[in-house]
């Protein structure tokens, strides 16, 4: 059975991974983990998936019996659905923990917000005693499910991890295990935020582009482009295709900050409009330019991989 | 001396191709031709511009004497300045166009927009006697200027053509002329369409990305995302760095279709925005699910060069 410190030590990463939910994340965490030789166990609502991730990934079911086997279990479903499935388990993890010994599984999350997810795993696990830190894995593609799952969805990608509130020591030591548990999936950046900066921060990087995305599309005008469209167009709307479910979850459950990222949105479009309408070239060239200095100092100041 | 009707013959392209402007559309065309080993005649007000395309690309001045010498004339200036170089060569062109014959050279401008330049344009021509088509190269980067200009920018990409309100058997001679005339810069595909269609649609591919990509940058969080943000911020913000001078002229002359656009997607953000505020989460999905279901259908219906 693995532990927190008999898996720091083996500086190979885990022996034995579990996963909760097997879409596009969990699918890829399963294939990134059993190609670097983890035994994989896993669960998944569906039973075909489930049958298609036991050949050649998953080499048993995650379960209240086997989740003691696992140096690190991954959350890979949706905000309600971890919750559930760590308050239905929080006694086996418990059982497999030993908090003085700092021993036992770590759990991580995968969900896109923070805040909702964190506060109340941080809770169960203090009050049952195990073993959480949120995860944000940075990466993904417009498709959804296992078939498009990946080994290789990971490799160079940002991880943003949230620690719980404890000591500074354990924090570390938390911190230190999750980085050494996820080195078969080859990330490429780490960092630690609190859930609230995340979501704040999230919701202008990931949420509003999204939804700019999503929303352009619906012009009438966008029936009549053929032909006409650049790379601009493109760009754009690459994201507007997306799983609405899933996203309609994750930003209700962040719906003060994206809301206000559209009001800033929102409000800097109708100055562009305004100076449209008043044909105000100098205005909207003003505007334009402010833009583009903002651009240049970002760029300046953010590493090609950010 | 070319003439279109020779120049047609000739299924190799132009002899001799003029361009007035060597910024970063007009330095592409000149390259490309240069390459092809077309005979290139130019002109820019910026003499030290001058200078380094007379370094193996360009091989004399473009001017009232020298015109005639061109197969094609490429316009590759902001839409005032187009206007101005024809109205100070109204009159050279004339001189060098046998409209009877159908022979002399064929003049195009490369403008973003269409309307302005090309009402004008079409009413120099007729008044003085000489060919002009409204082409609108969809190709670019973010940078701009001669330093910028390569040969293989229009390699693949769209051109859009807007020929004069003529004959048919006139407009299909001079299209078919234009087409010919650009073959050195291999264009993946040619569209010909109205100036108020073409304005209309550019509208929403290319002015609104601009605009949308440019304000997105805006928000104060923009200044906090370091180490957070993913493929879909980067593809948003893209186009954000922009020559803010061009876009602001271009804009402004097409402000009716690019405010309609903002208004419409200034609308379909606040939808989304009040299914936040509501904590509507069933009225989220639907919205989100409404952009999927647009996008999927669009990129079915779509090319992928498109």
């Amino acid at each position: 059975m693995g532990t927190v410190r008999n898996a720091r030590v083996n500086q190979g990463g885990p022996k034995c991974a579990g996963i909760v939910g097997l879409g596009l994340i969990g699918g890829s965490f399963a294939r990134g983990y059993a190609q670097a030789g983890v035994r994989v166990l896993a669960w998944d609502p569906d039973e075909d998936v489930m049958v298609a991730a036991s050949m050649g990934t998953v080499s048993g079911e995650l379960n209240e019996e086997t989740l003691g086997e696992c140096d690190i279990i991954v959350l890979a479903c949706y905000p309600e659905a971890c919750i559930e499935w760590l308050e239905a388990h929080a006694q086996a993890l418990a059982e497999a923990t030993d908090t003085q010994a700092i021993m036992g599984p770590v759990v991580i999350d995968t969900v896109g917000i923070k805040g909702i997810v964190c506060e109340r795993a941080f809770n169960l696990a203090r009050e049952n005693g195990f073993y959480f830190v949120g995860a944000h894995p940075m990466a993904g593609t417009q498709f959804s499910g296992y078939a498009h799952s990946r080994a290789d969805l990971f490799a160079g990608a940002p991880l943003v991890l949230v620690p719980p509130a404890v000591d500074d020591s354990l924090k570390l030591e938390l911190l230190s295990q999750v980085r050494e548990m996820v080195r078969p999936l080859g990330f490429g950046k780490f960092s630690v935020t609190s859930a609230e900066e995340h979501d704040h921060v999230i919701a202008f990087t990931s949420q509003l582009a999204h939804v700019v995305s999503n929303a352009y599309v619906k012009s009438p005008t966008a029936q009549e482009h053929h032909g006409f469209s650049a790379g601009s167009y493109r760009d754009l709307t690459r994201v507007a295709h997306l799983n609405a479910s899933m996203w309609a979850e994750l930003m209700t459950d962040n719906a003060q900050y994206l809301s206000q990222e559209l009001t800033c949105l929102i409000d800097s479009l109708s100055a562009y409009r305004d100076a449209l309408d008043r044909k105000d070239e100098e205005q909207l060239k003003e505007l334009l330019a402010e833009g583009d200095r903002i651009k240049r100092v970002l760029d300046s100041n953010t590493p090609d991989n950010d």
